[in-house]
């Protein structure tokens, strides 16, 4: 029998500081979760945490950010512009796979004969102990296995694995064999393998489709120890090629042996281990990807086995250590610190550093939604990123959110022609792509989405607003802004009332759609004619390159000005869009349970008809554009939204949380934090197998920061309200500001805000609770929190639906 | 060379009295549309009109009512309660193929030998002469040609063929062939034919779906001359078999020989034609179909065997004399008389003619929107039945209407469960469908159409309040009212002001689509609500049986009397959902002509949320629903919604004609007829290969009778508002009411009212103008028509969409 130890998913006792997340036992029943848990990529290569032998398996996944295959979209009612073709995430070679056979000395049947002996697989034998450690400081994933075969041979194995974040294009494992008690023949092989399987599609609408097989072989090559293997997709049109570099250390009488079967690059290590020996093999791999049309698969195959090799000279423990220096100098302004809570205070590291292994601060690669953690939602892009991910990176990692702007503007071209399709004007981007081509085969909740468009034009305000870069915005970021302006100003209408209307659009909210003037949308247009107009006016060769004249910028700020805000006076709160209050109620009180997440089972057309809300939509826009709302409103919208928002959608919590710290009801923001913080360490939407919900995780920063911190950066102002959970003695977090680390940290003695690397003569001005403050190298600045103002009793969530209370 | 002669579309001269559509020439170009201008049927068999050799065809058609096979619905992103499966019409055996060989003495190559020398085929030889006749009183369709083979052998050809009335599974075709000026060799072979090829289908979104080789063989049978194939479908589990009797009068020497071939019984006929000779060769054959676990293939192959047999031994005159007499008696109600415009007097009887031939008396079949002439909507029922042609039928031959109303009732309980699965309650039809369960693959313009539930309710009330039918209301027709007034009661909601709603669906027009508060949808669902009560108070056992008590019936009530009605105030005309006044304009003067049908060249996220118009949707409602409006807000009303109709489908015209003629703009009005009666005779549309527009065909009657007769019968009050167009000098329509037939006729002179068939006690109430009216069986009632009052300048249509001016 073999065992099965109980997860353990807390940050555990005194020896764990918060920065280690381990799990015990072979937990086989949430392999997949475990494997999006233990996902280690740099935003360039993504591993799945998969077992080293491959299986059992809850999803193999080694990808490329942007590499993908496509696949047809048929539809049993086409429609015009309706994409025929949608990009899916597939794996590249798998070049994570050593498995392990052993056998004793008297059932071996010959050396190389038919029996390979007992392969190392948790669901066989005994399993003494098994332990999976996810370091977050050292950027590695360590595993130790005890295991005696079901013929009892017992072996100890250990592995450690980086997808390095210096190399791009390097990720490496080392693998270490020892017999424990009595001698025991084994078997290691490293495979390199192309089209592993993947299972099959579920009945889940918002899961992956599947593509089999879909590399065809192109090239391969063996050097010694060493392999590559190039493939490329029949459709999508893109080469891949992997190297894989072997270290090898081994008692006497080991025999390596590599070899190719179609689709595989295989090497073997043989031989007897006797207790106290150990075999240690290192493998270093190298990934590229490029068009078909681009490099040739001998260029790619030298440039791979180039890197490959190149790591394996730098060795693994110099990997080692370099991946532990980016990471230092990555969490010097990422660290989070929430002191009283050691499982949140888990949770939100291991948040901070999915995000920071996501992207990359080279280039122009973006972050897919699930970042390169699984296949979920096709491994497609979509608004979560300039949404929840891009806002946290422009302060930790501002390099990284430029490259994933520098993404869009690359795809400026694609969202061009889809305006035209679509018969607009300017830029529309897609709601879900890889590749840059719109790829949602649902259009009420897809391409009608508009407001993807805006979150790209305010991340790019964002951005130059907290890094002051000048240069991008007078490049990509003016010409993102003016094309998704010119989007808006095309769509929208005048009315006989003067205001400026965005018809029959998607909100966030996906429980509605094709709406009149959703606030969240009509908002973020505003922000986004004024911001293109301003860009347009400050970089007029820009503008002149771009064809706009003083015409068409007065008719973006003519249209941002009159945009339409619907509001219910008899209410007094704001409309989620026009008409939203007058909608008819959900009937909680005959919802049960299990009925949740609703769309499951209940049409669209009970949705999308009354007053229930899948996520934070209204309470997004008063975070988002905190300055077009006054306290009380935002008071009264939050707890009118709250009543009627389920949070079927992991992106729900985070925003909810926020209003629901700045409107006064902090044990419920708590609450909520909890929830988008632990979405994938606890996975509590049953869903994180397909991947970890990156925008889940930035929610948990974002939570720290804007709602536990009050910051805000509305036009530029930085600005802060702290508050301190009743839950916490110390709340700490840093961000980039125009080149400064800012740290603040509240305690119930105050609120300290800090320049810790700069000089006496820099200096950030800032907001505290509506006072102005100067903070300088020289001196950190602190000041107490006020007294909370009493926010009356918190406002109801639906029936059943309120998190969970810790 | 063969000859192409043009097609001759009208009436023609003299010797044709407008009883009969005939095209000459081969009309290669045009084969589909022809095919569906000269299909038969019965309401149960459907021969399309295919050429007899079968090739070339535009799309071969042979169908049973109700029979179909499914195929699977995929969705790019699937949704709680999207269909799966979709009924698909396939076409059963094909008994209509009769394919003839020639060859000249000289070039047979032994009897039997490897030669069967020159097909009959259009696209070879020399085409002398080629015409189809479709006679409307006779019910058959004509064919001659006169034909020399490419190597000079010139035959004579002719066929007639019927689906008989009287004999709902027989149809049957008589085939004689003579040789001209010298004697040909011939063959003769007359197919019954399974899985016969379909073209593919077509990128327009609007076309069927295509199943290849549906019917797998089960048995097959041969007894001398005659054969019977039996076949079923995989997934629909649906059997069917078809018989062919022959008789064949030959010269001597011809011999005759059946056999089979997978898939196919041939008798073949072979001999030498001298100049005055003549072959006849005649095919009764006979169809029948039944769910594969009921009649087995043995006893269904007896059944079609008999029938065959039986229509045999009535011989073909006896065949044709029966449809003769059945037409006659038919058109006796049917007929319409329309001097002055030879074009529409023809056509207005062809439409007439395939309405009658679309339905049956007998049992419960309904009939699809392409009635049995084409695949086109994949053969589907929509609410075109109980919207468009059920009206019509009501009046004319109530017997067919209410046929059909019962199949709707047989179809109840998919509607329950279809109610249940969409979390609402009573029946919810299917938007689309053959075999009774929803078929719709896009939501927004599918189930979200729940007005068909009202489409279905109305004209149960009106086949009664035509017939007078108590019986029908005591059973099945109480459990449709009851039922589908259940469904709006729960999907709609009471609101702050006092008012009853329904938000989010979708009414007529496809241009918007989930709308709040549709106006059509509202009044209908009204109707509908009100219907119910009365009729469960009126018969209160059959109330009792459905569980309605008299809480539930006030419920109804107060909902109907409650209903919102959208109007714009500022506007002073009605919405035609809220707010529909108050969206965006479109663009008409940067739309070209060629972007029309609109939805082929914009998406929906631009036709949603504008005021452009597909069809007639609160003019269908003033149709429909004609006593909520003053003729004041009628004439607002049509003007402000002609403006905005772009009539991209067919079944706007007709309506719009009726309320032209009510509103005064008797022109527009006449040019909207010739439109709708036009539609398929001159393929205004372009897509008649697919079947006929029984909408459209219907409107032609509804046009004459309620548009220049303003003929209504609102709460079953029988009125006429009789107004003559310029180009008429006579118009004479008839209508079944409570049992008598009564016969109008409209001349400048006057309005003329009469009952021919009635004795002299019996009489009908009837209002002219205003005025109350009893006509009896002794004296026929006539009266002046009332000047028409000036209803000022001609409303404008959207630029270039006004109808051709006649």
């Amino acid at each position: 029998m073999h065992s099965h130890s109980t997860a353990d998913r807390t940050a555990g006792g005194a020896g764990d500081d918060g920065w280690r997340i381990r799990r015990t036992g072979a937990d086989l029943d949430r392999l997949g979760e475990t494997e999006s848990v233990f996902a280690l990529g740099n935003g360039w290569v993504g591993w799945r945490g998969n077992l080293d032998e491959g299986t059992p398996y809850g999803m193999p996944g080694s990808y490329l950010n942007g590499f993908h295959e496509q696949r047809e979209l048929t539809y049993p009612e086409d429609g015009y512009a309706f994409p025929q073709r949608a990009d899916t995430v597939v794996s590249a070679q798998n070049a994570a796979l050593v498995r392990l056979w052993v056998t004793g000395p008297v059932d071996v049947r010959g050396s190389g004969g038919a029996s390979d002996g007992e392969p190392l697989d948790l669901r066989t034998g005994t399993l003494h102990e098994h332990e999976r450690v996810l370091d977050l400081r050292a950027g590695v994933v360590e595993r130790r296995t005890d295991w005696s075969s079901p013929a009892g041979h017992r072996v100890r194995v250990s592995s450690t694995r980086l997808v390095s974040l210096p190399r791009r294009p390097v990720a490496a494992v080392r693998y270490v064999v020892e017999a424990v008690d009595t001698p025991v023949d084994v078997r290691v092989c490293a495979d390199l393998l192309a089209n592993e399987r993947v299972p099959e599609r579920s009945d889940d609408p918002r899961a992956a489709s599947v593509i089999h097989d879909p590399l065809t072989a192109e090239a391969r090559r063996a050097d010694g120890l060493d392999g590559v293997l190039v493939h490329r997709t029949d459709r999508s049109g893109q080469r891949v090629a992997t190297a894989v570099a072997h270290q090898v250390s081994a008692p006497a009488g080991f025999a390596t042996e590599a070899d190719f079967v179609p689709d595989r690059f295989r090497l073997a290590v043989t031989g007897r281990l006797r207790p106290g020996d150990r075999l240690e093999l290192t493998r270093y791999a190298a990934y590229e990807c490029a068009p078909v049309g681009g490099v040739s698969a001998a260029e790619l195959a030298d440039l791979v086995a180039a890197e490959a090799h190149a790591a394996r000279a730098e060795g693994f423990p110099g990997l080692l250590a370099a991946q532990r220096a980016a990471l230092d100098a990555a969490w010097a302004t990422a660290d989070v610190v929430l002191d009283g809570d050691p499982e949140l205070q888990q949770a939100v590291r291991f948040a901070v550093f999915h995000l920071l292994q996501a992207g990359r601060p080279d280039g122009d690669r973006t972050i897919p939604a699930k970042g390169l953690t699984g296949n979920g939602y096709d491994g497609h892009v979509l608004w979560d990123t300039e949404g929840y991910v891009l806002p946290v990176l422009t302060y930790l990692a501002p390099e990284v959110a430029r490259s994933a702007l520098r993404w869009r503007h690359a795809h400026l071209p694609e969202a061009r022609e889809r305006a035209a399709e679509l018969r607009l004007a300017g830029a529309a981007f897609p709601w879900r792509t890889i590749g840059g081509r719109e790829c949602s085969g649902y259009w009420p909740a897809g391409s009608a989405g508009l407001h993807v468009n805006a979150d790209i034009a305010d991340a790019v305000l964002h951005y130059v607003a907290a890094t002051g870069d000048r240069e991008f915005l007078a490049g990509p970021g003016v010409d993102l802004l003016v094309e998704t302006a010119r989007l808006w100003h095309r769509f929208g209408h005048w009315s006989d009332d003067g205001a400026f209307h965005l018809h029959g659009v998607t909100g966030p909210d996906e429980y509605t759609a094709l709406v009149d003037d959703n606030l969240f949308t009509n908002l973020m247009a505003r922000r986004n004619l004024r911001g293109a107009a301003d860009a347009a006016e400050r970089h007029p060769e820009a503008a002149a390159r771009l064809g706009v004249d003083a015409a068409e910028i007065a008719g973006w700020r003519a249209a941002g000005d009159a945009m339409f805000v619907p509001y219910d006076r008899k209410r007094g709160v704001h409309q989620q869009a026009a008409g939203f209050t007058e909608q008819p109620e959900w009937d909680f009180a005959n919802t049960s349970s299990d009925e949740y997440p609703l769309l499951l089972h209940y049409p669209y057309l009970e949705l999308y008809r009354r007053q229930v809300i899948k996520q934070a939509d209204l309470v997004l826009a008063m975070l988002r554009c905190a300055g077009e709302f006054t306290a009380a409103e935002k008071a009264r919208n939050f707890a009118y939204y709250a009543a009627r928002t389920v949070r079927d959608s992991s992106l729900s919590a985070a925003p909810q949380a926020v209003l629901a710290a700045e409107v006064g009801h902090l044990d419920l923001a708590y609450d909520l934090f909890a929830e988008t913080a632990l979405q994938d360490l606890a996975d509590l939407g049953d869903k994180s197998a397909d991947g970890l919900h990156l925008a889940s995780l930035a929610g948990a920063w974002l939570v720290v920061a804007q709602g536990f911190g009050g910051l805000r950066d509305d036009a530029g102002v930085l600005s802060f309200d702290p508050r301190l959970p009743r839950r916490l003695r110390r709340v700490a977090f840093s961000l980039r500001w125009r080149g400064h680390r800012l740290r603040v940290t509240l305690t119930p003695e105050g609120a300290r805000y800090e320049l810790p690397d700069a000089g006496p003569g820099d200096a950030v001005e800032l907001w505290h609770h509506g006072e102005r403050l100067q903070v300088t190298g020289d001196a950190a600045v602190t000041r107490p929190l006020p007294p909370l103002p009493d926010p009356g009793p918190e406002p109801p969530s639906p029936p059943g639906r309120r998190p969970a209370r810790r």
